[in-house]
Parts: C-alpha cells; structure tokens; sequence
C-alpha cells in the first residue's frame, strides 16, 4: 500500500494527514517537538486557558475550511475585537472616525487627513500608512507599534502588506475580521490538532534534517515537508531570518477580567511589549482567574518571515526549496509557514493542505 | 503584608508558594518556561496521556506528603512495575532469582553468586554491582543500561547511589519501589501543579537572572529560589553538568497497549534508548491508541545532576550557592532538584519544600 511520509505535525503537517488518511491512504507523521500542535499550544493555568506561543484566531471565507475545521471540533461563536492605546485613551483598532472626532485633537487631525493624496505612496511602510491617515494619526496609533514588532525604522519596511493590515474605518464596524465564519475551539487549538491527528501514527521529538532523508524516503511513495526548510538543511546556505514574540504570562487569580476585549494594542515606544492578550475572551471561560499574556518582540523564534525590500530572505528560501527538489527519492512537496517562510493565516494553511493532498492523491493514482 | 516571592514555579517552587499561601501570606511566583510545571509535563495525543518530559512515579513513606497531594488531586492506585529485557527475555527489574533459576545459563550464574565477597566492594559502580550480582548478571542488566545512561565507563561512576538503586531479590516482590504510598495523579501532573498553585499571583516566561535581583527583592521579605543557580549567575564560575534525556514519543491510534508494564529497560549496548515507557499503565486509560516513549540519553535538560567521584560539580554548586547568600536583600531560601543540584524525588522536593516553608514562616513571625 502507499504510504506517505509526512514532516512536522503543526497544523499543515496535521491536515494534510488527516485529509490523507481520510481518503484511505497510509500515512506517517514525524515532528521534531515532543509534542504536536506547532505553534497552536493552549495552555491552562489552573484552568484557564491560554496561548503561551502566541494568540491565534480562527477566521476564514473559505467554506469548504470552515466545514473541515468544525467537524473536527465545536467554534466557539468569537468575533475578534482589537483595540489600542492611543491619545491616552483606549480607542478602536482600526480607527473609527467617529471615535477620532471626539479628540481634542481633532481640528489638527482634520487637517492632515484633508491633505491626503489620492493614494498613498507606496515607496515603503511609513509612506503608505502616512498616505492613509496623516502624521497624527500614523504616529499614535502605528510608528511605535511597527519599530517594537519588527527592530526596524519603518522607512526600510515594505508597503507591500500594509493595504491588507492598515485600516482607517468611517463605518462603526469593530470587529477586526470581515469574514463570515470566526471563531475560537472549545477547549483550545489542541482539540483542532488532535482531531486532525486522531488515527494517525505519529512520532513526537524526532528532528528530521537532511542527514534523515534516506529514512524518510525509505518505502514512501511521497514526502510532504513542513518543517523549516533552512534547519532542514542544517542551514548551509545561511539562515533565513525570522521575527519571534515571546509571551510573558501573567495568572491573576480572583480576577475575572483584566482587559475591555481580547487585545489590547500598546503602540507606545515607552513599554517594550505590543500587545496584552486575554484568552479569556476568545474561550469563553467565565469566572474567577483569568491569564494576560504581554507579548515582546524579538525574540528567536519563527513567527514572521521578514520581507526584506530587496527580496534577498525569499530569495534564500527559493535556493533551499530548489535544492529540496533536487534531492533524489520520490516525490515530495512543501507545505505551511515554515517551510514556505510565508506568513499564512491559519485558513490558508488548510487551503494549502488541500492543495496539497490532491496533488499527492492525483500522483498515487496516476504515478 | 509580608511578601514572599518565588523563583520557579516547578513542583519546588509550586509547593512552597502553595503552604505560604494557606498558611495566609501573600505570594508572588515568577517562572521562566511560558507555562508552569518544571518537568511535570503531561501531555495529550488525541486524548491519550503522555509525560514528553519523562516519566514520573509519585511514591513515599511519608504520610504527611501524600496527604497534601492526595488533597490536591485524585491518585490513581498505580504501583511501579519495571520489567527489563535480559537474555533475549524480558525479566522482572530488580532481577529475581526464581527467574534466574529457569535461564539455561543458570549453573554459571549460581557459581558466580556463591564466590561474591560478603560485602560489595565500593571503589565504583561496577565493583559495587559485581560484588553483589556476579559478572554475568551485572552484564546483562546492568552494565550496557548504566554505559548508555551516563555515557561513562561504570567503573568511573561513584558506588554511593548504587545501594539504593540496585537489588537483587530473591522475594518474588515485583513492585520497583517498596513505599506504602504510590500513585499517579488522575488526569496527569499538570492537575497537582494547578491544585498547588490555585489562587497564587505567577508570572511565565519570565525568566531571572542576577540582573534581575533588585526586582526580585523589592518589597519582598523573603525570596525562594528554585531555579539552576549556575544559569542565574549567567554561568560566570562555569556551567554545572547534568545528564538529560530525551523523549521519542510514539503514537499508535488502535493500539490497545504494546509493552507489558509502564516501564521496559533495555540494556542492550546495540540499541541507542534504555527504556520504554507507556503511561497508559500508569494513567490506567483504557481502550484503541497509545503512546511509547523511548528515552535516549545525552540530551542538553538538566535532569541528574553528575556526581562525580571527586566531588568537583558539588564544589561548583556549593560555590554558586554561596554567592546567592552573599548578596545583598531580604533572607533567600534554595530548594527543588535544579537549585540545589541533587537527585532528589518528587516526596522529597515537598518535604523540603514544607521545611523551607517552616523556616520562611518563623522568619516573617519572628523577624
């Protein structure tokens, strides 16, 4: 029987083997981590819950998606509410006009926005944001934000990501998602992975790099990657650079809310961390005891793939997929944020999982 | 109010700050990983428990301990039971005679134990295991296990925890350990941690070092240390070793059980791992799915302490532990198995934990 060998048992590794087992094929998983999940962790601080790697919310308009990912376990009906620090005040993200009206400062803000061009020049991040809401608003509400989460003036960022990131809204809509199916996993992101996983042999705290490579190939009639494709390779050619944030955690017991909604924004260049995040809002869980996780920048782990102006870090990530098809063995194929080094959203991985699988199964049947 | 805070929130740092806390003292707990536990990890794959950290078996003779923890969470009337494969059988661990006496080899076997000295000669591990079992046992239970363990020739290894570890038994006894109290918490270690630390203020993933020692100390009467002094200290008189293991964590979906008891030693010098572990025995989960977990030895974790026979890592610890004392600040206590850098059990990292608990409290009342 075929069988296919899969690396890495985040959430792309785990729904492509899901949907291959489903469709009744042999499949193994191996994940270097001595647990599954990736980056979807949720921990519990004597039960409450909360995402000690970071803050995922579920979002997608890809039904198809949706219909997978609640089967596989009950969404909580959560609809992501963001707001920030700003004029010392605690103020919508992204900006209501409404709100912003009611600023003292808000002759002066009427002015810049007045002067705006017609589109917002798209030389880099700084020029874009300004280009959208003026010097006042881009200040308050983004400079700070964007030097803490990327180490860098945002005059060397790219404007490329800013059109699908930055928002001036005039609409009173408040959630920070507009797509019709949101949620959050009863019980947490585990619940996801395991039933992705559910009868699939896997084995846990077995790194694979390139020095494994006979053994993954050895009686399996495909590959499917999704680890980081320059540790795979014991990174010869250079490492391909990353942005991490690490959370510090805070258990307040007898606390029952500590935040208006589940993040908080902290542009300010005063205090390190970004952002709070409160679980508790996105599960649902009520009562005394709650978590605030303050999430810092620039810590060593492989959050977002940095997009240089120049390209030069995709570039990098090219020549390692290149020679990852010039391995000999069978035929193998790349999935997920890592081993892509493209900054996905959790529906997109899915997406790709599909993808991915058909080709597989198409191979198996024709090949 | 008195403040005591608590660096570590492992099981060390946990049971501390949890008697401080009944006992009506306020509490502070700040601890490196993002999640609280130290190594009493257990971990789910679609709803079967695992310890990805290691394995661990709760036993003690001392009452007062196991009323805490049994006030805490459940414990399942789990009893160790360790077989070990030996003469291409698998044998019960200790080694007991009445097997023994079935083996072909037994006559060679017989004469070896009728010329052991009286007492086992002490110079090192092996003189000491060979004195009481004879060559031939010594070599097919022991010596490759203990070679692949510490990575070291057994006649380098100090005797002195050889007495309490090895046996031979001719009582047909099979239980490793003989304490009245055993068991495993029902639902996994992460239950008595949160059962130990409900209601105390933690912060996770904070980690402290020496630089941190003036916020360690503000406002607080006392501080609680229970992390690697060496890693607090930045390693600056050098880093202490231990020996760690790693976790190769297998799941098996439709497998009911694969070895026939929690734990399967495997001395064999040709295979990488010494034992297997599967923590359904002690979990008592029932049913399709299971997980085994092979440890190999070698791994960088800080596990056990390395005594060496001429006491040099001792010295280090007792060196680091000095400074500690000499700084500057309110009164510092030192407990759990990293800052004290000794092999100690889990009842004996409460017990200690309540004696540091005594002493704090005479402080606060009498200082």
């Amino acid at each position: 029987m075929a069988l296919v060998r899969v690396i890495g048992a985040g959430l792309a590794g785990a729904a492509v083997a899901h949907l291959l087992h489903r469709a009744g094929r042999a499949v193994e998983v191996v994940e270097g981590d001595p647990t599954w999940g990736g980056q979807l962790r949720t921990a519990s601080a004597a039960g409450v819950l909360y995402e000690p790697a970071g803050a995922h919310i579920f979002h997608t308009a890809d039904t198809e998606v949706w219909e997978l990912v609640t089967s596989l376990v009950p969404m909580l009906p959560y609809r992501h509410v963001v707001r920030t620090e700003a004029f010392d005040r605690v103020l919508s993200w992204p900006p209501q006009l409404a709100e912003l009206r009611e600023l003292p400062g808000w002759a002066g803000i009427e002015r810049e926005l007045a002067a705006r061009p017609a589109v917002p020049r798209a030389d880099n991040f700084e020029s874009w944001c300004v280009g959208l809401m003026g010097e006042t608003l881009y200040h308050e509400f983004i400079e700070g934000y964007t030097r803490k989460q990327w180490g860098e003036d945002p005059k060397n960022l790219t404007a490329a990501w800013a059109p699908k990131r930055i928002e001036l809204r005039d609409d009173g809509y408040t959630d920070l998602f507009r797509d019709p199916h949101q949620g959050w996993p009863d019980g947490g992101y585990p619940r996801l992975v395991d039933g992705l996983l559910r009868g699939v042999p896997v084995v846990m705290g077995q790194r694979i790099t390139i020095d494994d490579w006979d053994d993954v190939c050895a009686g399996a009639d495909a590959v499917v990657i999704t680890c980081a494709l320059d540790e795979f390779f014991a990174e010869h050619l250079g490492r391909l650079p990353w942005r991490g944030v690490r959370l510090v955690n805070h258990y307040l017991p007898g606390v029952d809310h500590v935040l208006p909604c589940g993040v908080l924004n902290t542009p300010s260049p005063l205090l390190a961390h970004t952002r709070a995040i409160e679980t508790k809002w996105m599960s649902g869980q009520t009562g005394p005891g709650t978590v605030v996780s303050y999430e810092y920048p620039g810590a060593p782990a492989r959050h977002y793939p940095i997009d240089d102006v120049a390209g030069a870090n995709r570039a990098l990530a090219r020549r390692y997929l290149d020679e990852l098809h010039a391995l000999p063995g069978p035929p193998r194929y790349v999935a997920g944020r890592l081993a892509t080094y493209a900054y996905i959203d959790m529906d997109q991985v899915i997406r790709q999982a599909m993808n991915i699988t058909r080709r597989v199964l198409d191979q198996l049947t024709t090949g």
